[in-house]
């Protein structure tokens, strides 16, 4: 099959009066030019380009600031309410590994003109699944983008999950933004400094969280410029907060509004659209209410549908920012057109 | 409808037992917060990030290398076999703008280990619509990606079409690549400088690229480094030639291969995938043979789809790069997930 297909469109070229006439040929790489070029031998670049990538909304001014990525084993149960087998089904059909999964996670970066603003964290220095610097690269990053991590007025943290909080402190457990205000769901905050919430807790993996929580939280630099925010309110002028709870007990997303124009700053209202903005069923392990998870994010989606208005989703690929169309079957990302020029 | 949508969606917030309460409140931007931070009024750092990306072949390392964007009104005819209403469907199903039409522009770098290789040269500093420095940054992100176009030992051309070898010149007309072999298909330079072919020509356009061609492929200079290639044959060890007439005369294409794994680099088999992959019959203006173009495409792509051949594509959005699957009405491409590392 492989060959045939091969030596089809190698056939196939001949097409036309003008083509060249060629014979059946060898795909294997051996040299045949006849006169190669003896080559410089360039050493090679070796390194990846720097994940930002900037936009604008109205007259603020939209970063994109990649923390990395995680490649792990698909989990089984990935997917709480479908099999493994379905999901393996999906990623397929985007050409994507279906024994390894990968985590992108992306931060944002927000100059209103009077604030400079981060929305989450990344999985910072002291982060899990950290080999080979593929993840915890926000503070290289932000300074890649010409930027200085001390020029950040305000942190807006979405829910308290590690990879969107952890980046707070460096692995010397000093502050990675010291200037900044940390700005945090109230209630989300309220959930998980709440003792018998946590004595309730079964599973490792909530256990685990409410531990990490109080490592971040009760830590006397986050502590003291903490300061919760509620649903409805700006946080700064252009910046609005809305409630999205059931990935977390306390989840919001925020609006970045300018000059007629709006963005979406979901936080993981959906984890990855291949999975989950095209099954909006699809219940993902991480979703503390799966229920009110699906809720969410239905009434979100259709709303970003309706409006036209972009989105910017920290488990999309990077650059993470799309359109949403409402299809038969759920929601469909149209992620934005890279532009080289600002 | 926009107002009751995001009314619905800010009511919708709360819910279940956790979700704070809130009133309906304005949508528009004024400040509410209750202790605003004041605020560094960091400079917006007002540059988009160099547009280059990397990843591997093997042990071929590609680097796409943008040369930019232009932007004009859609031309009346620019699918010639379509109305120009269903083009502009296509777009908004995009979310793209459906007046104004955006040509990428995306040159790939290889470094192959013996030879360091560019693929079509964009614009150049002579290039039409170089507006606001959107297009002719070929060079400039050559060398944020970390080469020297000093290194480059050869240039290959896949057809004489301005946005493929303008590069090829600086606006002083001395050489943009000046140690390389400059390799063109035989064919395509046999037809664009023939000068009965150019008398015969009727069309502006037509007899604007006979014109252009000349001006560069007459250069002293450059006459002095091109070397003409055959459909079947490397061009360096690892890059394979392809003929896929149509789009031009003497239109060709390249075959990257390295440790079992294959890259096709298309040139301009199709243009921009959301209009010509996801509708082969559609015939771009610019085609010089419509009918041999779109059986090029269709053997082309039917190859790709078949062998899950990953295509690097010059007018695709930046990377550029995509699986492609058959549809039952075409093909659809899936755009490679950036990664932030190597």
């Amino acid at each position: 099959m492989k060959n045939v297909t091969r030596r089809g469109l190698m056939a196939g070229t001949a097409i036309g009066a003008t083509a060249t006439m060629m014979g059946e040929f060898s795909w294997s790489s051996q040299a045949k030019a006849q006169a190669p070029q003896a080559g410089t031998q360039a050493a090679m670049a070796g390194k990846q380009a720097p994940s930002f990538y900037r936009y604008k909304v109205g007259d603020i001014e939209v970063t994109v600031v990649a923390d990395g990525v995680s490649r792990f084993p698909l989990p089984a149960g990935f997917v709480s309410n479908v099999d493994t087998a379905e999901v393996k089904k999906a990623l397929a059909g985007e050409f994507y590994d279906t024994e390894i999964f990968s985590n992108n996670y992306t931060p944002v970066l927000i100059n209103t003109g009077k604030n400079l603003v981060l929305i989450d964290t990344g999985l910072g220095e002291n982060g899990f699944n950290q080999s080979k610097g593929s993840n915890g690269q926000l503070v290289n990053n932000i300074i890649a983008s010409g930027y200085d991590p001390k020029q950040i007025d305000t942190v807006i943290i979405s829910h308290f999950h590690g990879d969107h909080v952890n980046g707070l402190l460096k692995a010397d457990n000093t502050l990675a933004f010291p200037n900044a205000v940390i700005r945090v769901p109230g209630q989300e905050h309220k959930y998980w400094m709440d003792d018998a919430e946590m004595n309730k807790q079964t599973s490792e993996r909530m256990t685990g969280l409410f531990k990490n929580n109080r490592r971040i939280f009760t830590n006397a630099e986050v502590a003291k410029r903490v300061e919760p925010y509620e649903a409805g309110k700006d946080i700064v002028a252009g910046i609005t907060s809305v409630a999205t709870n059931g990935h977390s007990a306390g989840h919001h997303s925020q609006i970045v509004s300018s000059g007629g124009k709006s963005l979406f700053v979901q936080g993981d209202v959906t984890h990855v659209p291949y999975l989950f903005v095209r099954n909006p069923g699809w219940h993902l392990t991480f979703d503390q209410d799966p229920q009110m998870a699906e809720a969410t994010r239905r009434k979100v989606y259709d709303m970003l549908a309706a409006e036209k208005m972009l989105v910017q989703a920290f488990h999309y690929p990077f650059p993470s920012a799309a359109y949403i169309e409402k299809t038969p079957t759920g929601y469909r990302e149209h992620m934005i057109q890279w532009s080289p020029t600002l």
